[in-house]
């Protein structure tokens, strides 16, 4: 496998299934579709979508040297007229085994799953060369997915720690991964994760071509660039970030910004482009690339490299500009048969979101958009999570199909397992919540199986139906470490003395008894049931814990 | 002052100014206006908006057995006809110091603060007897405030933790506390807070009613709400949650939710109404109430007793029911010279946030709007801080004057000291969000700071104008530890050999010396002016560290 790190550095992921959960598979003919199984303390059990792969599978044998097993190696298809991608086959009619595996991880007909790919709205990033992959669909019809940045820089992190953190983010929730990698040892990391990844693994290959000139942008050429895509591509990459928007004149747009450039894509694309006085080589070669990228069907996630680094910078010239760049170039990929999303911004004050939706959608024939954030302000370091949380959360509204996350080390340092941990759970909100505003089939059903267990105090269940049961147990031990207390009816906030919770269910019990959840009968029956409750009443509200 | 507490049992508040900046003060008159003044690295200064009184102000000495200094006792307003409140001066045209410290405060005029105190659409909380208060209007013109919640339970916390937690709050800029105690000591925990705290205090006065008729709900009478509400407004209580529009035919509706009634207030007035089978003496009581309100120039919040506990529940009949009577209420209160807002919801998606906005302005006569949250997802306790922030911002975009912050412990436990700076930090992001996009004059000024800081690398200083410095300087220490890397031009995301806000700056400095930032001139002389760039290039690119 060309992996040169002793098997000893990296043999450390976490392993074992989310407490309150197993792992379990549904069989759809040959296919087995992975979810997180929560049973719940009253009998029944409550599935959701799983993206943690066979690390939480107490039955999975897990080697990390040998790699996940090539689940797809088995998924036929049929040749085709043009290029073996997703799209190909979509276009023509077929619903491939991806699109299967996918309408029944989404709860969605296959059908609705290729037909969305066949238009450009959705993608299925799934390079030949990851047979290890479970296949997820990005587009706005479906859920809303969300990538977590992985890899190591010039000054930190080694190979171990970032497959852990490939394992760690598919854990919480991760639907891909990007290894944006710029040190040591590129080649390797990258093997490592894609062989034990099972979600979708995209890069920046511009990063590695820099690696090879010693980090002079200037130096770089097409020849480098397109040997490093193709040895990404050998390896299994299923998307690849591509700034190729970046034109000559749209550089000096960014002169007068605040924060100027501040993608590296995108900086390194502009350094090109005005030391030589030419169209960048992503440009000028982009059809070659295409043929290069439809051969292994990697998805094609075309950078942002002038998005804005601050609110002031937002929504200007030199951003839309490259966007009309981007959407010129989609056409031109999706002839070629390669699928497209469109990376988005940045920092974006709230006001200024959807602009950036219903203009990707306009100028990019609706490809699915891919945003960082957006930050909805700029004022708060160390909680950048938070500030692009809530940008996250109204973009996807607008229809974003997927979110980069954003740790709490955003702008100041590398993240650690904990911030990857934050990140995809605060991003995961993010999605969730956007996809109840979309009115997302049984996006609901979660929030209803999780209030319905507040309501009626079983606590075991409210942790287990939450995005990190670990840390709402713990805060809630923090309190009420006693195990009593997990089926008591009262928490810490109020005590056991009198509880609004308790009230309310008496309350509804009462009513409920009384026949009087019809509202008609309750307006010409009121004066007679309050009065009968008015006698019940004296044990209602008693302490029921003493 | 009837503190029965010793003084070294509260003695351990936070003082100092946060680091970075210095108390200092703007002299409008015979005002003194706080401010926190950044002074930056660069010979500037930039001063923001300061919750923080006394406490960090080095030259300040703090004696909390004394008290704060009776700062109003000096502010002397006319006799005017009716109740001395502000909205009473307002109405007659009359601008009292308080609506001229405020309008320094906010950057605004004093007569914007008057008139929209006039109209009723923003409120300025400060009761007569609460002197050491530095006043802060409530209202959509002005800066989106947030409130944070303190108070003991049954089962935790001390009164030296609440005072604390006071304290604490304001220091990361929470705008008003409610003191929400229900366990011992009610009496004196509120007393320490009055007369320490330099922000608006708010309660809920039927909670210590309760505790008064040992907790049970049934044997509440208006007499003993009366005399609690008038305990509380002779120590200085600035607002008050009243949650008067808890009617009885509304009662059942909440039958059918998934998680009832959870506000403890509206559960509480249930219970009164549906065993009395009469409506609450809040309602049939309330001019009674205004007329005791008026005097200490106390204002109402009219409490949102069915508010939803789930995002099942959210905008349904019992929730917009109840905010209808709340619009009558409001009427009469404003009769009566009395200052009203609003409390809205709870657990809402982010479809059905702002149909909350528009109904509370158009049946509440655009009365101040003052909402927990909303909570935009019910499936992330331990996060609820995250889920609440998303929908925080949205509600305030749309118009809301006023956040309740949440917390990570919302659902689970009482806040810690480390909960409640998370809860305010996170809320400030959320306020500051919505001024942003509601093109808040100035608003945007601490964004282009931080964001120029943190482009010339001046790290120092991006700490220093961030929400947080102490965590912003951590997160970056935990990579880059050492003294010189706070000067350094590069951070531990990409290393010393590429950074593309390094790239970025060089981009501008050439654009800039070519007169490259008129679009037209671009456009007309790329050419040549690439070239020489290209010319240039070879040094711009070098390691500027080695």
């Amino acid at each position: 496998m060309g992996k040169q790190a002793t098997s000893d550095t990296v043999d450390t992921v976490t392993t074992g299934p989310i407490e309150g959960s197993v792992k379990h598979y549904i069989e759809v003919d040959e296919l087995r579709i992975p979810v997180r199984r929560i049973n719940l303390t009253n009998g029944e059990h409550f599935d959701v979508y799983d993206t943690s792969g066979p690390y939480t599978d107490d039955n999975a044998a897990i080697d990390l040297e040998a790699g996940l097993a090539k689940l797809r190696d088995a998924w036929t298809k049929p040749d085709v007229e043009g290029p073996r991608t997703q799209l190909a086959w979509a276009r023509q009619g077929i619903i491939t085994p991806e699109m299967r595996f996918i309408a029944a991880r989404e709860g969605v007909s296959a059908e609705l799953v290729r037909a969305e790919v066949a238009a450009g709205r959705a993608v299925i990033p799934a390079n030949h060369n990851h047979p290890e992959l479970e296949p997820t669909i990005i587009g706005k019809k479906f859920l809303v997915k969300i990538n977590a940045n992985i890899g190591n820089s010039a000054v930190s992190s080694s190979i171990a720690e970032e497959v852990e953190k490939m394992v760690w983010a598919t854990r919480w929730g991760a639907d891909t991964i990007m290894d944006l990698s710029t040190g040591k040892n590129i080649h390797e990391t990258r093997e490592w994760i894609l062989r034990n990844s099972p979600v979708p693994v995209g890069t920046v290959p511009i990063y590695q071509a820099l690696e090879k000139v010693n980090g002079d942008p200037t130096q770089l050429t097409w020849e480098i660039y397109r040997d490093t895509v193709i040895e990404q591509a050998e390896q299994g990459v299923d998307y690849m970030t591509v700034h190729a928007g970046v034109l000559l004149r749209y550089i000096p747009l960014t002169a007068k910004r605040v924060t100027g450039i501040v993608s590296r894509g995108g900086s390194i694309m502009a350094a090109w482009c005005l030391a030589h006085h030419q169209e960048s080589f992503l440009y000028t070669h982009f059809e070659e690339l295409c043929e290069i990228l439809a051969r292994y069907d990697i998805t094609f996630s075309l950078g942002d490299g002038l998005r804005p680094g601050s609110i002031a910078d937002a929504n200007d010239e030199a951003q839309f500009a490259e966007l009309r760049t981007l959407g010129e170039l989609t056409k031109i990929a999706k002839s070629h048969g390669v699928q497209v999303m469109i990376e988005g911004p940045g920092h974006v004050p709230m006001h200024k979101i959807v602009e950036n939706v219903r203009l990707e959608e306009e100028l990019c024939e609706e490809a699915p958009f891919y945003t960082l954030g957006p930050l909805a302000t700029d004022i708060a370091p160390a909680y950048d999570h938070i500030t692009s949380a809530i940008g996250a959360a109204i973009i996807a509204q607008a229809g974003t199909a997927m979110l980069c996350y954003v740790t709490p080390k955003e702008h100041l340092g590398l993240p650690n397992r904990d911030d990857v941990k934050v990140g995809v759970i605060t991003y995961k909100i993010a999605a969730h919540a956007a996809d109840l505003a979309k009115a997302h089939p049984h996006a609901q059903d979660r929030d209803n199986e999780l209030s319905k267990a507040r309501f009626e105090f079983r606590w075991r269940d409210q942790f287990a139906l939450s995005l990190d049961p670990d840390t709402a147990r713990e805060y809630h031990d923090e309190t009420m470490p006693a195990e009593p207390a997990k089926t008591a009816h009262f928490c810490s906030m109020c005590g056991p003395k009198f509880c609004s919770m308790r009230i309310s269910a008496d309350v509804r019990e009462y009513a409920e008894r009384q026949g009087l959840t019809d509202v008609e009968a309750i307006e010409a029956g009121m004066a007679e049931k309050s009065a009968e409750f008015a006698d019940a009443g004296a044990k209602v509200y008693l302490p029921i814990v003493s």
